[in-house]
């Protein structure tokens, strides 16, 4: 099982979450491409780090709107938005080539995360940006999204996600923001719920029922208090149930 | 010869220069990479039309500076400038490869261009970029320059490029910009400079005394009335001379 | 009857449209505030020359995207959208004060115009960022509109605006741009139209029928070739029919 | 004696010192105005708590350079920096505005206050700035710098400030940072040097001479740890010895 999580997102004089205390833990780092986040030296920073770890280093590309931290839904059309992320993708990559290694994989970020997983222009403009750059890459997408479907149909490897630290629904989605069973705040029951993922490739609902969840990797927040915490219990179990975190590349 | 102009200065909905009557004349596109002038649009537009024209495409790297247009001198660190110049690299090579090709070279924009010929700081992060990106990839900047003996020193190729439409002094810098003998203005005068660059290797200076001029490119310039037409002059003169415009790379 | 136009729309060496000819044909100047478009140099030549031929400046306020020209829909929230709209708000009157004068009336932008007729939350926060700052101040936008109605509910008066160029539906509203019949392209029709508005109060529908129009500016357009000349001749039109433009503020 | 401190210097997502913490110690908040740092909803939760406080608001303007926070030196031509100092004035305004208080002093914050030291067209820059926008409005500065002969000589209230947590030099000027002896990091003696600021009105200098030091205003930081602690020390020194801080405005 690979575990991923968001870093590099601060930006200038401005930081955010422990960058370096997640490197030691994941497997995947989705690195901020300097539009939502991320600026030159912080991307060079943790590219180097990731290099020397061995972790694998993916473009988090996001909407320009570091005011909005790429939270906020932004109506591209399909040109601008592929060309944004094909900008951003190749930016990254410019910092992994410095320390002989590449960009391994696409994930989206923020709003343009959820507005890939059900609309087809802006899922499309994430597509098309990757055919144009490496038609190998892998975008890291919940399966069953729009963004999971347009990628299999143009011929990428969709490499699906699960969240330890969410409620699922019976059918398969998570459990919206808005409920208060969205999160898991427990950290054994989320490291419970990362163990089943990999082990059992299941996941129990919030009714009780056993749901198949086949992902390949997990991602781990590292912005809130106790995140590095969470995450370090996490890999400690996936390591004792014999399945330790792995790169999914 | 080759000849260099600046293209894709544009931003969002404003439009700078005629690059689309450029790419039929130069050998060489200085492509703005986002952060002065330029935005992924733009940059996908250039490099497609370069890659039809076989125009080679270098990135044309700036100041984060939009509202000054990378004009203004800013005192970047080292490790700023460098990994502010590695970000443009990789992200106009995003668009190349869309188009199968790649960055052929850099040159500095504006107030970089002007701060790397003399900052030592400054040159050396431009070098310091290139190394991380790609020792291959030729400088083009003036002769003589602290970043053309940077350059060199680091083991990098340097293009020394000339300006035809600009008076010499007899030390072989140019006439400053201040002074009112810094431009040459007649067309036929500028094709004439342009021509004995190309085939006698000098320049008449200000004084009538001819000096060495070994350069490898020349710069013209797009968004002045009249610009293409001059250059439509130069390059017709360079034909006429035997000597048609050629890429350096 | 009052005649309104964009104005300011450059930014940095990029410049949009032909203000100063605008300036001798209008009365209100809606001036971009920095976020869509504007920077502070441009802004202050407006002011000025606004004030020197007694044009009201409106505040022109936009999206925070110089990358789409504040033309693309952002989800911004309620308080953040009425924070930078306060913002430029501020910022524009400052140049107005170095003039003798101050900011009369507001009107939104391109995506922020079109959400605003619809959208309770973002035309609400234009109306708190009003209330806020000056409820005296009048707001221009189209009547019928969700904007309009938030504005009168909150006790601010509402200048309605209509468009010479545009055709009209019988129901009153605008012909959509995606039909071959938007705009009215022939000048003296749209001179007719600017005159029927003015004195009859009322518009010829596209199909035939007169339906009343009570709006008290037109909104003229500056950045598209032939805009001026257009401009012109609504102008000498409603002179020769004794109704010479007057702002409305 | 005033107490100021940089305040409101956050931008999006993100977060930098404790403004909170320092609105109850300190008598004059320096508000970041957007271009360094500071977003629109931060400047408005800042003047909101200011208010209520009855702490004075001061627009710290600086440069447009949020990668930067403001702190490389760039070399703005003296229009342009006095319409950006103009806009922040204005835009701040305009949150004090909504809380029926209005900005009540400038200072410059960062590489912008460095080169107002000793730079003629800068200085100037500011000092037109805030003759444009309200020649009442006094400009927080050094003593002693180009700023403050600038400032005075156009008529405008200058007020000194001093640092109760750096070493003075004989001559009277702050030992550079570059020095180990920069820094008093004893709170107690840092709360002793406010005290005899603000009683005796001197310092005793590096080498144990005592120095005039006639300052209206002591300038805290707030941005490292420890700073909100050795604040409120100072603060209940100068309580301790009758001189509680008291807005200089």
């Amino acid at each position: 099982m690979d575990l991923n999580a968001d870093l590099g997102e601060g930006f200038g004089a401005w930081r955010l979450g422990d960058d370096e205390a997640l490197l030691d833990l994941i497997t995947s780092a989705n690195v901020a491409c300097g539009f939502h986040a991320g600026d030159p030296p912080t991307m060079r920073r943790v590219c180097a780090a990731a290099a020397q770890r061995q972790v694998a280093v993916g473009a988090q590309v996001g909407y320009r709107d570091l005011a909005g931290f790429g939270r906020r839904h932004i109506a591209y059309d399909f040109a601008e938005l592929r060309d944004e992320v094909l900008y951003q993708l190749g930016a990254l990559n410019a910092f992994c080539r410095a320390y002989r290694t590449r960009v391994r994989y696409l994930k989206p970020h923020g709003a343009l995360y959820h507005a890939a997983a059900r609309d087809e222009a802006q899922a499309a403009a994430l597509v098309a940006a990757v055919c144009d750059y490496d038609p190998e890459l892998p975008v890291l997408c919940p399966s069953g999204s729009v963004l999971a479907q347009l990628a299999q149909g143009a011929g990428l490897r969709v490499v699906a996600e699960g969240f330890a630290d969410r409620n699922y629904l019976p059918n398969g989605q998570l459990v919206p923001r808005s409920s208060p069973d969205a999160l898991i705040t427990d950290p054994h029951q989320v490291a419970g719920q990362a163990v089943r993922m990999a082990t059992e490739r299941s996941v129990i609902a919030i009714d009780g029922t056993v749901i198949p969840c086949a992902v390949e990797s997990i991602c781990l927040h590292g912005d809130t208090p106790g995140a590095v915490a969470a995450a370090e219990l996490v890999r400690a179990a996936l390591i004792d149930a014999n399945t330790p975190p792995t790169p999914f590349t």
